[in-house]
């Protein structure tokens, strides 16, 4: 990422002035790679961080290691999540590794202390710390394993020239028609492979029209079926895919089937409109999450997956700011540039 | 604020990618207006937010409120903290009020849970609510108090057309040498006086060389009293004006009397550089504390104030960022055009 300016997609708004502004780049594109719309340059390189989950889990499905292990759907949501580490998490997550034979030093996630409040203040409450289950990435990492078991491979995972890892990589170039430029390790020890924004759009695009009649450019074969089941998992269980209150969570529940959305770290966020065959990818430069939220609900609206009077949708971009008296001091919106 | 670019100040790299960015505008001024250095347009306007509550508290020294209430220099570092409402904040302020013959109800900075993690646990252990000492304005609200029971004003001491407002207006426009363009409504309720970084950045060269030789620019008679007054509380106090492990604390400690710095909500820091007789003012424009923090150990750096090697440089502008097993994969630093 050079330094020339991206435009602004999202404002604060305090009294009269303009307070705080969030720059990006928004790509919204076709299956077969056509950039519909796009804000800033669709060529720019990003870490897609958890945002390309469903990406990570392709080679669990195809592999046949998914079906294998009898997982569900909810176990595909969880393999797709950012979960805050509540309980319906953990403990899935839980079952799912002692289903396969394996135990929680088998994860190479690390540990940090759950995003959920309740869970966060029960442990603190019996001075207990938190394991890697508590980690956003747990699902993920149940997946990397399942997958790992039926394919062989050593207990080190994560190492980027790890046959999982590199089936990873294949796939991430695969789905989004590019050469994998470089990667990062993530905050969870993965491997992060960078991609475009208009790659990893088009990546959404074909995730959004797997199985459906948008074909000849999206996914055929395992593929589809496999992209098809994740999808679906994450429609059919926003709860697992982030939490209760979380963003994504809200989202996907309002989009009621038009769209499934991802956010990953430091500004990234998703979106696989299936209802219209696109796929969306954006990223914030800051990294701030405010932005990431209001502009992706801001281009789920623009493309017919959400209400723009949807509570969901005006939490997220268009809404006031109340200071501690609840006085409304102040307004987060999406820039007019995203409104159509 | 207009939209056109500022520079990149504070850069966030992950592996060998820059991930995030954070833009902003940067003064550096001498108590006679002239700007010494400038990143970006020194004319533009802001709300200063909680950087600016040390001007928020001449009128409380000026008038001899302070002395008629015999506060010491624990309360008026208070009342130019954003505290994190941990115990010496909420206490100190309590007695405060009850000094005076006043409460709690009558404070107008509405409540918010306490910043300190000691503090929200104990609380929710308890299942007790906040009030409004936690706040992190509590000080500069019973500063106000004090204030104006000196003055004899009303209750509604927030209302931007109480005297006592009044007087804080007035003072700001004194010391930056600006008629006040207009305000906000601030988190606590208190009205916020618009800004310009460079008038900002001259008030506190002003309170930077208060009562000392760099005279005939700087404020003269109980103003400069009151000013160094204010400046040494902070530096003598600095876990009253944030709190254990917070930017402020840690950087008017390293800093060791040759600067003392204030942190503003939405990306705002000041420094009064006394050694220099310099002051600082910044503004990041997407609000995010972890850029202004950068920025402003990177411009105390440069203008002597704090040694690069100095573990509370390292954390704030020059640190690797860890993840969930310890290992660096990112790192955070101020830009190289900020360094010398």
């Amino acid at each position: 990422m050079n330094q020339s300016a991206n435009p602004v997609l999202v404002e604060v708004w305090r009294g009269a002035m303009l307070d705080c502004v969030h720059r990006g780049t928004a790509v919204v594109a076709t299956a077969s790679g056509e950039v519909v719309e796009a804000w800033g340059d669709p060529a720019r390189v990003i870490l897609p961080r958890s945002s390309c989950k469903m990406i990570q889990a392709l080679p669990l499905v195809e592999s046949g290691a998914a079906d294998a292990a009898g997982l569900t759907s909810e176990h595909l949501a969880l393999a797709c999540a950012s979960h805050q580490g509540a309980v319906p998490h953990t403990a899935l997550a839980s079952r799912w590794l002692a289903g396969i034979g394996l135990s929680e030093p088998d994860l190479r996630c690390g540990v940090h202390q759950p995003n959920d409040p309740e869970a966060r203040h029960e442990l603190r409450g019996r001075r207990a710390a938190p394991d890697q289950f508590h980690n956003n990435c747990s699902g993920k990492h149940c997946g990397f394993l399942t997958a790992n078991r039926h394919l062989g491979g050593g207990p080190e995972y994560v190492d980027p020239d790890h046959p999982l890892q590199q089936a990873v990589r294949l796939a991430t170039e695969e789905v989004t028609g590019e050469t994998v430029s470089g990667f990062a390790i993530d905050g969870c020890s993965a491997p992060n492979f960078a991609v475009s924004l208009g790659g990893l759009a088009t990546a959404m695009a074909r995730f959004a029209t797997a199985g459906t009649s948008f074909t000849g450019v999206s996914f055929t074969g395992a593929r589809a079926g496999a992209a098809r089941r994740l999808v679906e998992a994450m429609a059919a269980h926003p709860v697992l895919v982030a939490g209760e209150g979380r963003a994504c969570t809200n989202l996907i529940r309002a989009c009621a089937g038009r769209a499934v959305v991802k956010t990953g770290a430091a500004g990234v966020f998703i979106a696989i409109v299936a209802e219209r065959g696109l796929g969306i990818a954006l990223k914030i430069d800051d990294g701030n999450a405010r932005g990431s939220e209001a502009a992706i609900a801001a281009l789920l609206a623009r493309h017919g997956a959400l209400e723009r009077h949807d509570p969901v949708y005006t939490a997220l971009a268009d809404s006031p700011i109340l200071n501690c008296r609840g006085f409304a001091h102040g307004h987060l919106r999406a820039a007019e540039t995203l409104l159509d």
